[in-house]
């Protein structure tokens, strides 16, 4: 559809590999890419809601240099604020700039695709439909961590392709604590160590890595610290003092 | 190959998760997305019988304006006819606009991909082969629908990322039985309900939703219906009046 | 970030689907891929060294049409071997050509795509760090053949996304043997059949193809002989005279 109404622009595929109707995964898959993504026409779609009464929505962040395209769940709302933050948006209600569809189940190819190609194409956001206030928009959900009695109650946000468990820690958070750290969680206390790389960890020894996203991952050398340690994106973990 | 060949043209990827030597999912896959396709040179490939006495063809459709570039084994014939039907094809027998091959399996590199890219660049159909008849060319294998004594008797088409199950049923014709509609298949009966969107659907309910190809499809909210209530591709499915 | 720093380039993803940490794996995708990639900058990046003291290298094959950007870990060097050796190497040590990287861990994005896009661009090899001896550089480790007193000594290479079984076999090792060869692996004995495609095999039967990349497989007709036979990549195979 993009190449149909603009052949001329770039088309960069990030991932199809978000689990079906997660929009925290897209919105935390976003997150991760945005910003060697703008400048640009950014188009996401994780959309459970499609069809139903959820806006379709073109979100320019402040300094107009890029335009997000996607449905108004949540998906969109920590990269754009990872950007710069909401300046103008618009409901996607001009049915012009969409394609007539076959049924009403697939909006990324008959609404966002659309869209995106005619701003990329230099339609102004304002012709595409009904301006918006940003305040209005279904906010994100990604988790602040919080301190508690054992130390530092954070959260995983993702497992990626090597099994490798992201939290959503800053390694700031965690400097106080020295080089070894307890974990916490379910049933389990382990102890885990600071590390610069996965590489630099021992055969059965659990690593704290920062990772490619600047934040503190759960990591083996080698291996799934997400399958051996039974660790599921959503899972509460703790991090506090070793003994 | 075909960047080596012809450096100016597009190339969109489609899918690469056709399940292996499933001919008919490669067919269903390539019909929902055909006419987003043309005009063009459309390059499909699931050949199970490669290098065997299958021909490997090009087809043009009538009006002209796309070539059908693939194996002879009814993968590509849904398609050219929903696009217009066959006007000239040719076996692709001169090897002139080959690649010089390892070994005789891999036509999507060898033989394919370089006749579609010499396409893309303006030689002429004829210039690539003998030319055969279209009635001659296996005919695509996806199933009609048949009345029957408790109802419209379907077949399972297939089964998407989401686990929707597609069936293929145009929505005119289970008009006539209302909102609620009696499923069965194998040993079970289910009732459904007409529903405009995935996110209409209660909990535990079963909906029949218009899908993004214009067809019927057994949907639950956010979850697999597939596996939830153990249907697969092929299965037959019938739709009668609910009690 | 190739886009970012060198948009005029053609980008071409082979594949991502190398099992994690599994370098061997990347180095035999990439000596299936690599005839048809060059000339070029060709980026590998199977990395699990990553951020450790493993070098990152940029290597120029003899003729200087090609340049292969990676971790010095054995994943290049089949490649390069096969495309005509190595000729001017460097060890990617001038951060100036690197982007800034929020954490030690992804060096394709960081360190390697970068380097691509200059070379892409323009960039003298000698410029992005200091010349190394190609000679210093980690060799690959694909095995070789041996004679063994039953037979040929061969080892499962790859199984394809088909389930096919490649070996380390050039079909000229075994042609003394006959239509008929006798397989041994683990406590298994089998004889398979010499055929020219898939589609040749009776069903049951256990076929050996010369596949796309020139070299023997064990394959059934359109089912996973891995899966069937119980084969895995690295399991040491016998092929001797049929009795």
């Amino acid at each position: 559809m993009i190449r149909d109404l603009a052949s001329h622009v770039t088309v960069i595929d990030v991932t199809h590999h978000i689990p079906p109707h997660d929009v925290r995964a897209g919105s935390l898959a976003l997150v991760r890419a945005v910003q060697y993504l703008v400048p640009g026409v950014v188009l996401a779609v994780v959309d459970p809601g499609v069809g139903t009464e959820r806006r379709a929505v073109a979100v320019e962040i402040g300094d107009g240099k890029a335009v997000f395209v996607g449905p108004d769940n949540g998906l969109l709302a920590p990269a754009v604020a990872m950007t710069g933050g909401a300046g103008r948006a618009v409901s996607l209600t001009d049915e012009a700039y969409h394609l007539p569809a076959p049924g009403p189940t697939f909006a990324g190819r008959d609404v966002f695709a659309p869209v995106a190609a005619h701003l990329a194409s230099g339609v102004d956001l304002l012709d595409l439909g009904e301006p918006i206030d940003p305040v209005t928009m279904l906010p994100g959900l990604l988790p602040m961590t919080r301190d508690g009695a054992d130390g530092l109650l954070a959260e995983v946000l993702w497992v990626d392709h090597f099994g490798n468990v992201q939290l959503n820690v800053d390694p700031e958070e965690i400097e106080a604590l020295g080089e070894r750290v307890a974990l916490r969680w379910a049933d389990q206390r382990r102890t885990a160590r600071r590390a610069h790389t996965y590489g630099d960890l021992k055969p059965g020894e659990i690593g704290l890595v920062v990772d490619s996203y600047g934040l503190v991952s759960i990591a083996l050398d080698r291996r799934p610290a997400a399958e051996e340690l039974g660790l599921h994106a959503g899972d509460a973990v703790t991090l506090g003092e070793a003994s």
